[in-house]
């Protein structure tokens, strides 16, 4: 990797500090720091008097020690002052409730006096440190706490723009929301509000406009401050995306960045490894470049109800899985840990006294085994789209069901069986693929069919493919424009908690959802209990009428993924270099692991990541 | 039954469908339609504007076909031109928080804003098909949702109205309120309020006229367009009543309305045949008379969490229990399956590409086997107050405990006995049936408790019967007017969450409840594990000091009502036609059962009805 | 006890029930009855216009049959006629919700209307009753139903002085307050808002204060109250403070009262006798003298979910639990049960038709086995702190540790071992304990942290301990000034669900938290599973590092502790008294059972209470 850090706060500390940190810094090989990110107050401590004295001097003495600064936009915090003045700044919650200050990110997107304000803090970093610092990170963690969404009148009014634009006509709109359901109907923009709550089900259609016009809103602020910022700067920019996020089209918003950045913290209450290396990958599909895990969690965080210690070692190896999966660097968040705000159970680099802790030293020793970038082989190619997610999130047969859940199950059951994954989105090609797998894809436009249609290698489809159009109407039939092509017709479906079904000969375990498949020119090669259809093939098409577990994933792909490697705690990556085929494997367990890869028998040490050249092209 | 039909949406469709769908109702039976009632927006598409050029339409090309016409009324989902005019008609929920426009029933029932467009829409459909259409609905659903209850400043002065209505005077009001237990006397009707986000517990007794005075304002609204219609049209009214509903007083709500329809949904997350069962007698109660199934589910619905899919069998045994139980007709909601709405997930008979489902041809076939209608013997009455459930939720001794579902508990165990049940209320003569049972009856009238001292067959009273007055106050002795009746005095209770007791010899269950019984000329015949009576008898009157469930209440009444049948799952009915006694019995199960019925042995395949002449009155 | 007495309302009833009340009191032995403290608006029917004639008849009658009474102050429940006039008294919640009339508490401390109207019908108790009655309760259960916290714009007006008055300057605020962590650094004090529904985490510093500043609130009004009845009156005045209540500062409160009061009601779902003890013990040391239970729990509540009834023989017991724990007297609350109002289903000693209950004859008779006042020897000192409450609410590495349940374990420890307890404050002496024991005390005071070094005995601390400063920020090392005391440094720490650890060799169960200890001078007498130090001793300094268990402390206190009784069920408290060494026990079983004190064998009936003349000092 590149790219050695760790994010840095120096407005947290007298500048006495400073020295001491940055001698650290140095010893112990962090060579980036973020900063900025939360410095509004500081800069511009009342409205128009800016002070960047602090923020000079930082900088000033970073640069001098030969550290490189991603310097964060701050407008993630607008300030007391800010607030108190306007406070139609802040945003409303679904429940219309006002979402007050002494937080942060406490602001509508779509108020004008706030983005005003915004942009002019934005110009004065740009136009200040426009050449002096090395990266941009736009805000931070736009949609953090759910506030990608907000209903204030200001976002009111920006929807009903932003359905104009869309619809032309209310006559359209009315049209494509349905609105005659429920006499719904529109006579004038100014009728259309927020359904706030309303005593039951909301409209649909009108919700995934809105999921879509919120996402546009972050997006468009974005763009607002990229786009000033290129006036003054060429330096890359980026924004640091989340773990498990789903409220945000990632895929558009990194469009309009250089390269992506994520934060990377344990997604769920039980730490589960491949679904890190999920994150990752989805990170890296965004623009099938490599990316930087621009925070990285140290240890324990602060945020969860019981906040677990981590080893140290465990710091090296998420820094060697996010190496494996193509990271161009990975930063600690935060070099110190700091006594006072509301992180300060927050795990850093430094203890709370400014002595190195053992997760310092181990994050210093692990860029050993972590130089140059990998660049995964494309090898099978899993579709995913966020409005996909939107469209189960906003009404659904199986109210548990979660989009992103399934996915890292069939994740990890490619990987398991020693193949790489790349996600793909409807405007991406997807030649270069050797399988293709389009799981609950309710909507696939009608580009993409195209694609699959063209595409030489097995496509596996499952359950709720194919069953929405574009302005998330039910399709008249289903998998829509793909009933010929899988052979199969499915004429109903209802939800299901839990069930049994055979894949091949072998009895797995289906859930969430149960298709009703009227076969055509297919053959069955898995059926439920009952006897009905489950699973279909039509050449090298193959239709699946339920939700499997990794598990039943695994089995079902091993027909087509010949297993490349037995055992398990492991996470592999092949990649091409210099024309040779080399697998990248990491024991991901804190004990010794024994896998064969290529039929040899490998003794990895915990953590341990090791390189084979593989003789031959599996 | 005389009505089969569906619950149908032209408004939903290009006309070009039309004929196609009528083609489809006649092809399979469909004879009636219920159409119309979320056509607001559709008739007076702007404020005054009407055009009811859809509707003539619909109903003439209907008609000219053959299909019987239910009209709904629209006022379930005031337009947005509507609420956009006059935000102050949206009603608000117990924490005081508007319910948005955006899904339906939007609207408070107290706004005379609301009352007089409502009205006029209403007049609108009464003078232009009050000779045309068959049979006339009122909106849809009062109280789906939760929307019996709104507290807006209208909600309040039509409250304090109210109450000056039925107290006089303040001094009665604060007497009966007892507002002396926590300084909460009035001096003036306006310093009266709705409880909103109290502190801590309400007022019982203010709670329970708040319950009253929102059920009234429902059945208020159906009376003013009940009146309205009757103005113009002599065609049958009726209401879509719901399953498992207690917050409106339906037994009141009944007088107003020719008919009792109902709503058949699926009650429970998991299906009980039986509870459906209980539904449908508690409808067929409010008048004693034949009832409509107006809409019945047809396979998954699209509300819950996990909406299941029901094998088309299923809508033909709903069908022929409704039949079973005294319904001159069974809809199924809904003839189309529909792409888009906030019901798009909804099953119905047609699928999403208009061809006909199985559903329909079950529907289609079940005719041939529900032909007339029953008319169940009245056998085993059990008390039933809407008020009663009331008082149980305002506050109780054991918060989890639930009227209704005990109730079923009781319903089941009669019915399991092989004898009729029929729901009685307070206004009701009672000397028909040959058993009483008042369970849970915390207010019992004076006029009631006199019916009950000169019922002469065998009366079964419970725990928490007679220990409030009309006002929810605790009584000074219970159960009050009945002491002398059953020969006990209930001294205190407690509650329980799960303890021991004996029914005669055999091991019970008891819950909820716990009375601490006196024991008069009455004679103990089960007893709590610590010895105390539990169950007591003085001559026929029978009392049981806490909650059995059903498996308690068939060995406790198995004394009286002697098993007629023996097996599982099924049910039946027992009618006197042209002075045979016959008796249905219906295998409510997917799978064939055996069971003896007069000591004969039958089998029952799945789901089959079947008639039995019976030589003997059991 | 000297207190025997009941809880009383002749406002509840027609006077002509009043006599045969009192009769029933002399025949019992009520001599005690606290009354008014909810008749605001009798007294005060309208603004200005004041009624006492039913309360100056009800004192008459009572003082002429010696009946001794304890007044309370109306101020809990503000009349409607106030609220209607004023809405702007009602508090808000954390939500900024207004919390309505209709029950009780619906007052904002800081609202200055409020105070004013409350202060003027306190100063006509106190001047027309201040010689006639003989004992002043202030308002009722100040924060109950959680109404410490209030966040109005008077309340946000009060703060902002209150901040002011603490920290001079506001460049001394955002010092403190750590602002410059998400830029929320104030310019103004106008600018300093409550934190309401905020996106994300709140400042941890700025929580801190707004728990003291609304602690603070009450303890405010309380004095102004104390002041104002102390120029018409010389009797003690005291307030009934809650069980298990953390929201106010007791200790700061205690001090402005002549002795303390509290409520025994049973603290939590599943009845734990010694949990009622360590509640006695902690309103005990509030002042370190006796205290009255204002409020005793006679049988049932009303309050829950599950309100089961308790039998007669309770209330016996827990009289005698009182005074075993050096109370001055118990009073059932209430003493005539009623049929209106939010606690209609409350037991009394009077049944709902004015009988005397079994409850009452228990009451009644155990004032034999409790004659004079207890004073517990100094013996076992747990260090106790709101504050520290307070710290561990605000954020936590492990939100679902709670200080005072994990104080009621140690608690429970020491009494098993048969010690007597005492909490001991910051601002206390604590040479007259033999053993200290610091729980859990996120901050401990310069002065507290002397004293403690200087204490001759066995110190045992724990795990959380000298970790924060006093305005809740993090310590630079841990546990802070008292490291070389324990010959240990905390290094790191993290939470845990549940791990297993041993104390000397026995295995334990630790849950919560783990420290990460590096070990100077002490030495090590339990370790963590995996070998990490857990338990360090240095001279008689011991130092835990994780939560233990009630089993965990018996096991490592028994060192010091040694074990001076063998068996269960039971609860014991030593005195000395006319230099005889006695031991009182409660068999706190509703069953026999057999122990062994001082070697001997004694077998105690069911809720016997008995006392044993010890030979030695144990």
């Amino acid at each position: 990797m590149d790219i050695y850090g760790a994010d840095y706060y120096p407005e947290h500390w007298d500048k006495s500090y400073w020295t001491k940190h940055i001698e650290l810094m140095k010893a112990y090989g962090i060579e980036w720091v973020r900063i900025g990110e939360f410095m509004w107050s500081v800069v511009e401590p009342k409205d128009g008097e800016f002070d960047f004295s602090l923020l000079d001097e930082a900088i000033e003495l970073l640069s001098k020690n030969g550290i490189k600064i991603i310097l964060g936009t701050p407008t993630a915090t607008p300030p007391a002052w800010l607030i108190n003045k306007y406070p139609e700044i802040l945003p409303k919650d679904w429940g219309g409730r006002t979402r007050g200050f002494g937080s942060r990110r406490h602001y509508s997107l779509n108020s004008k006096v706030y983005l005003d304000y915004a942009l002019r803090i934005v110009e004065q970093y740009a136009s200040r440190y426009g050449d002096t610092i090395d990266l941009w990170q736009i805000d931070n963690e736009f949609g953090c706490h759910g506030t990608t969404y907000s209903f204030t009148d200001d976002d009111l009014k920006a929807f009903r723009e932003w359905l104009k634009e869309k619809y032309g006509t209310l006559e359209n709109l009315n049209k494509r929301w349905g609105t005659v359901f429920w006499s719904q109907t529109y006579n004038d923009w100014d009728e259309i509000v927020f359904p706030i709550n309303t005593p039951t089900f909301e409209n649909p259609h009108q919700m995934l406009d809105i999921y879509r016009f919120m996402s546009d809103s972050s997006i468009r602020f974005l763009r607002m401050q990229v786009e000033l910022i290129r006036k003054y700067s060429a330096k890359p920019i980026t924004h640091n995306f989340m773990v498990d996020f789903m409220d945000l089209d990632y895929r558009k918003m990194a469009k309009y960045i250089d390269f992506v950045s994520w934060d990377n913290y344990i997604a769920t209450e039980e730490y589960d490894p491949l679904r890190q290396s999920a994150n990752h990958s989805l990170m890296r599909s965004l623009k099938h470049q490599p990316f930087l895990v621009i925070e990285q969690q140290p240890g324990r965080v602060n945020w969860r109800q019981v906040n677990n210690n981590y080893k140290p070692e465990y710091l090296a190896m998420w820094t060697k899985q996010a190496y494996l999966n193509g990271a161009m660097g990975v930063m600690p968040f935060r070099f110190e840990q700091i006594r006072f705000g509301a992180e300060q159970y927050h795990a850093g680099l430094l203890d709370y006294n400014g002595r190195p802790t053992k997760r310092l030293e181990a994050y210093s020793q692990v860029r050993n085994e972590t130089s140059g970038i990998l660049y995964p082989e494309p090898e099978v190619a899993i579709y995913f789209d966020y409005e996909n997610e939107w469209i189960h999130r906003i009404n659904h047969l199986n109210r548990n069901f979660r989009y992103w859940d399934a996915l890292v199950d069939i994740y990890k059951a490619v990987k398991n069986l020693g193949y790489n994954v790349e996600f793909v989105f409807k405007d991406d090609e997807i030649d270069r693929y050797d399988v293709l797998i389009i799981p609950y894809a309710s909507y696939i436009s009608e580009s993409f069919t195209e694609k699959v249609r063209k595409f030489n290698g097995p496509v596996y489809m499952t359950a709720m493919s194919g069953i929405k159009d574009e302005y998330n109407w039910i399709t008249e039939r289903m998998p829509w424009n793909l009933i010929d092509e899988f052979g199969i017709e499915v004429t109903d479906f209802g939800a299901i908690t839990s069930d049994e079904a055979y894949v091949f000969a072998q009895p797995v375990t289906t859930t969430f959802w149960k298709d009703e498949i009227e076969v055509g020119n297919a053959k069955v090669i898995g059926c439920f209990k009952d006897g009905s259809p489950f699973i279909t093939v039509k050449g090298n098409r193959y239709y699946v009428g339920a939700v499997l577990d990794e598990y039943g994933w695994k089995l079902l792909l091993s027909e087509v993924l010949k297993p490349r490697i037995s055992g398990y705690g492991y996470e592999i990556t092949n990649v091409n270099e210099d024309g040779a085929n080399k697998t990248y494997v990491l024991n991901i367990l804190p004990n010794e692991t024994k896998i064969y890869i290529d039929g040899q028998l490998q003794t990895l040490a915990p953590f341990q990541l090791r390189l084979t050249i593989r003789q031959e092209n599996f």
